[in-house]
């Protein structure tokens, strides 16, 4: 339930980050060995922003970024840094205060109820004050180190991990295609995803349909409420999607000779403000400044709310409308019976669902980040609403986080480091089920490699929370691209089993055994139908209806009246009043033991945006050689990497084949795959390729080989440190790193170190 | 490219299999223990038929099967039974020589190049006396065991392994949720096959867009043909399958009570030639026979040709029209050339691709096997169209497979069973790299348990057979809905980069380096422009054109008239003819050295229907116990159940819980997915419970287990047995016995029998 969740990137903005690093990991951060080097910690910010030239959705053949050459800056700060520089944070004080002082403005309008405009005011407000805030902070860091977007992105088209799909007829925006080693590097990472929720967590995995009738798609508020807001040229139906557009507009309204300084000041707060604009403040911000279309010159309607599903027809009769399913999620819910039952009726359990969603945007743009077609992991957790205790949240609750709580958000102050365990003591985290999958999310989001030190979870302000959520959470990474939401973790009470239960009439609820059983009074009034009938002809209907949703109060006066008057005088909806004799109605008392009572179960979700984690995993893992900034290279961890292995044989002399071919059989006995390359280039040229597309590790045949005992050499890829290795033995050991039970620091202590070929490039 | 595959499973019909069995394994068919026990070979044939009430695409809550309960008889037969009974080979005889004798009739008219419908029809009538043949065949072999597909389909719904999706919004045929153990098979089958296919021969995995854009289907075919004909209710719009419906209304019309014996045999022959009518003839039908809505009564419209693909729009200006893929093949051949480089530009090389693909049938039916949304996984192997051998063809030579050759088939012979190598060293199989594929897939298929005598690959007769395919066996697969093909396998040739490199302009080609540089000569004629589109003005261009086209004959003729008369009268495919003087063209001869030559790939194509496996595997491992019809299971291999083993604590006594949960973090640890089922019921009950899902491994914590050493049960669900193991040992023998490293005899051997609690239940 990305909802909300996917709608956010546009409102994220670099936000400065703090870090103490108790998680600090041995695996850490190759990007930022230099950083760390001189302050410690590191964080991204962007040089140039991402916007303009991206609110057409014709399809392009370059990818949203390609043309931009976009310089982004690696920095290094850390909490230390600032607050141990007593004249930066004498320049961030009077910006602290004012957010807080805002931040305690719309507690206020809250607490006593104000209109929701004025809140929603308030908020934009509070909004533009943090951005503030932020960009001052990063404006007082000192830059450390580039990272080339243009550079990365070239090597990921070059080597085919991903790409735009259909280019050779044109291409389509927001599409990609997965390569090789792309594909492999998504299915590993999803294969671990499944070994640490699924597997662990005994969870029930199920796969659904991606083909959706309106109806359900209706009682899930998609079909009302997933859209976004454009505008059309009035001639050619080119479509723009608003906020981008106006923000192009104003921002090219600035940059214009004759700008006053009063207009670019206009222009700027109305910038910020965008997200928090309606409809209509939309369209007067349109007429106001005039915006015509920026392709053609020509007139635009007024604002249109289109929604972002993919339409289709279901059969043949064209009668039956169905969309592409926005997100996984709808279909475990529809399933919630059957999956309880395999349950054999049993709270709390979990059901995950790997599978692809669209979502047809107006002008998709930040590659990976905002795309048509995704591949998502989704968890819906089910329990008691009453018993949010994990049992294994002991095992976590050491893991220290860095969370943006949203009180320090209103406050002004930066995000926390803080254990889960008194997150949730603390409850600023509301329960244990939510807090653990936060420390579970963390711990894999580490393990495949992102860094710590770029990775918080944010907690939504209550503005930005579904009304029916409790608490939630988004694991926001930071990229090139700012913080970018990869995780939502919600806890989203009983709303959406609720809402398919109304719409069908299935009761999509768990029962539970009473301490104890219970005796309880039941008061109903038994219509005497014939009777009823005989008076009120067609109304009679009605009229039991309204009998059965009568109060136990009611019920009471009915009683009294009956025995008191003779009969009743009921009161319809309409205002229509019946007076109902004796003869056509009865009150019934009895009691009732009950043992059981039912309940709609609450919902824990966390869900996973694959592509963007696998893009920040890609920026956080590219690196260039010292020296060399043509040889670059992806340090990610050998447990995901696309491959495991490569075999180079030295040279194309025949006698290595054999060789080659052992190992390459070997290698696939033991279920890692690897690459052969036997291609004519010298050994430094085919290491450096076979870094380009990750490869942890590479064992290469040279004329040692060929000697008794047979050997090989073994080299890793980020150290490029090289051991001899005996054959037999050399498959064993990749198999060992490959899997993460050995280091490479200790096949270092074991084997000899190799110190020849690399320098032969 | 199911296209034609997939269209295909509408003529295939329950055909007589025999089987000399060599590739019969161990983990052989426990359906069919008694059938071999006195035959010694199995087979299906459906004693009622599918058709009837599926012709309503209406959404209903029922399986397409749900309420005619079917009965299956399991036979026994075998080529041997048949052929040592001279008795029935004397019935068989005269049926035998007909479809022989019609086959010798399609040969020779296509050899002596008669009209294509004079062919078809002769093809129609040689699938009637097949058709005859394998009835009769089927009918002259005792039935021996009953299979009850109502019974199973009842199990895998109660258990959730598939159901009816969005069933509490009245589902959506055709549309199936896979539920935790059919999402766990789905996906254990998945693995398995990339370790069989894409690990094993170093394939490149891709993972490309579902939805596609409408020239990229143009191109590839099916925007024109992917289409099934259907006729409407004029009054309500309903739409009706015309095969399916005619056949409805025939078959009624036959068993009305005033049906003649003329007109029975007409609407049988018409029935049984079904397949071979083109559009206007079905047409006919319906008129002659007045057929009108079987449900309102209303006149029909005219056939209409219904593409099947769903239907959408790429971004918001409606003007972008795309489809969902239905096949995932073209997201391949799109990417040729970035795969090509990927490869560093050598061939051969082999893609492949797991992912859903859609098509919007008129009336889904057969449960899984004829679906909207399904999941495929495809290979395109492209090699050089020179050189199809396959170097590790060695290694499968030997596998014996089940032939069904287009020979034997216009013949009215069985299926053979025949080595690989000797189908490849005879030309039946058209090369090694599709021999070696097919024996893969055959391998593949037993390895997660197909059974081996309902596994055949048959051949496609030259009529069903694409017009670009050289050669095209699907893996055919006996179930109760008869012979299903579930992996077609085809030799395309250069087809699809063909069909593409025309659409887009970009050449998907190869090259190779010529074995030595060739010096050839070039003769073209270079026009004068200038002088040209002075004479002939706007014309100048379709005569240079022209020119270019000229073939080496041509443009000696040309130096030849120009030398004699001094022009050269050019004639344009329109017929106008031009006099070009000596001025305005000239003939240019010149050599050059060229080292590498231009190809287009050819591709050899296995492509499999994950759904239609997964539908036979359960159909072939569905078992009762002997004696206790209610106990049903699944001998699903270990490798592939959804779950590798359950904990089962002998009862609620608090002294089990710290062994079970020991046993169940060990196992998650060593990544084996298991089920603790602690619930109140018998260890019988409860052990009955696991095996419906298929749980091939259980281990009980009993009182002995509080005893050092600490020892448990492990017991295996096909042959019931128990033994006793320590603690310690338990999950590394589940892990060896899940991965396949060693077999439950072994372990019989080397533990304890336990003998007693079974029968607690």
């Amino acid at each position: 339930m990305l909802l909300k969740a996917l709608n956010q990137l546009r409102s994220t903005r670099s936000l400065l980050y703090h870090l103490q690093s108790p998680t600090w990991t041995s695996n850490f951060d190759h990007i930022a060995n230099k950083a760390i080097a001189t302050a410690g910690k590191v964080f991204f910010t962007t040089t140039t922003t991402t916007s303009a030239t991206q609110t057409s959705p014709t399809p392009s053949q370059s990818w949203g970024t390609k043309k931009q050459k976009r310089s982004v800056k690696l920095r290094a700060a850390a909490a230390d840094f600032i607050m141990s520089n007593p004249e930066i944070e004498k320049q961030l004080a009077p910006l602290r205060e004012r957010v807080q002082e805002q931040g305690n403005l719309v507690r206020e309008l809250k607490a006593k109820g104000a209109p929701e405009l004025d809140v929603k005011k308030a908020v934009a407000e509070l909004k533009v004050r943090k951005k503030l805030l932020e960009e001052k902070e990063l404006a007082l860091t000192p830059s450390v180190v580039s990272f080339d977007r243009a550079k990365m992105e070239d090597l990921l088209k070059r080597r085919f991990f991903y790409d735009q799909s259909f280019a050779i007829y044109g291409g389509i925006t927001g599409q990609y295609d997965f390569g090789p080693m792309g594909c492999a590097l998504k299915s590993n990472i999803l294969s671990l995803w499944r070994q640490y929720f699924a597997l662990e967590e005994q969870m029930l995995e199920v796969d659904c349909s991606i083909l959706t009738p309106e109806p359900v798609l209706k009682a899930s508020g998609h079909v009302e409420r997933f859209a976004d807001l454009m505008v059309k040229d009035v001639k050619t139906g080119e479509c723009f999607r608003l906020d981008h557009l106006i923000k192009q507009a104003l921002e090219k309204l600035c940059k214009a000779k004759e700008a006053t300084a009063e207009l670019k000041a206009e222009c700027e707060d109305i910038i910020i403000k965008l997200d928090g604009y309606n409809k209509q403040e939309l369209a007067d911000i349109l007429s106001k400044f005039n915006i015509k279309s920026p392709l053609t010159g020509n007139d635009l309607t007024e604002p249109i709310e289109f929604n972002l599903m993919f339409a289709t027809q279901i059969g043949p009769t064209g009668l039956v409308k169905g969309f592409l399913r926005p997100e996984t999620a709808q279909g475990i819910f529809v399933n919630f019976k059957r999956l309880l039952e395999f349950n054999q009726g049993k709270l709390p359990f979990a059901v995950a669902q790997i599978g692809n969603s669209f979502r047809n945007e107006i002008s998709p743009r930040s590659g990976l980040i905002r795309v048509r077609e995704f591949t998502m992991a989704e968890i819906e957790h089910f329990c008691d609403p009453t018993q949010k205790d994990y049992p294994k949240f002991v095992n976590i609750k050491q893991e220290v986080m860095t969370l943006y709580s949203a009180c320090n958000q209103m406050d002004g102050k930066s995000a926390q480091q803080l254990s889960i365990g008194e997150a949730v003591g603390s409850s600023l985290v509301a329960n244990e089920t939510l807090g653990y999958y936060m420390a579970r999310i963390q711990q894999f989001l580490l393990a495949i490699g992102i860094k710590p030190e770029c990775l918080r979870f944010r907690q939504h302000m209550s503005n930005e929370m579904a009304h029916y959520a409790c608490d939630c959470w988004d694991a926001e990474i930071l990229t090139s691209y700012g913080w970018v939401e990869c995780v939502g973790c919600a806890d989203r009470s009983a709303y959406d089993l609720g809402q398919h239960t109304s719409a069908t009439g299935v009761r999509l609820v768990a029962e539970k055994r009473l301490p104890a059983p219970k005796t309880i009074e039941v008061s109903e009034i038994v219509p005497n139908k014939q009777a009823l009938g005989k008076t009120f002809k067609k109304e009679a209907k009605t009229i039991t209806e309204a009998l059965a949703k009568l109060t136990l109060e009611e019920i009471n006066q009915v009683e009294e009246q009956l025995t008191n008057n003779g009969h009743y005088n009921l009161t319809l909806t309409d205002g229509s009043a019946h007076q109902l004799e004796k003869d056509t109605i009865q009150v019934k008392r009895s009691s009732k033991t009950i043992h059981v009572e039912e309940f709609i179960p609450s919902v824990v979700e966390p869900s996973f945006g694959i592509g963007r984690i696998m893009y920040a995993l890609l920026e956080h893992n590219f690196q260039c050689r010292d020296g060399d900034e043509q040889r670059c290279y992806f340090t990610l961890p050998p447990i995901i990497s696309p491959l495991k292995c490569s075999i180079l044989p030295l040279s194309n002399n025949a006698d290595f084949q054999p060789f080659t071919q052992q190992l390459s059989s070997s290698l696939t006995k033991a279920e890692l795959s690897h690459k052969v390359d036997d291609s004519s280039g010298s050994i430094g040229r085919r290491y450096a390729r076979t870094d380009e597309i990750a490869i942890p590790y590479g064992i290469t045949v040279d004329f040692d080989t060929l000697k008794t005992p047979h050997t090989v050499t073994l080299r890793d890829r980020d150290s490029m440190k090289q051991v001899r290795v005996s054959l037999e033995e050399v498959v064993g050991v990749v198999k060992d790193l490959a899997t993460a039970r050995v280091k490479w620091e200790d096949i270092l202590q074991k084997y000899p170190i190799f110190e020849q070929q690399e320098a032969t490039k």
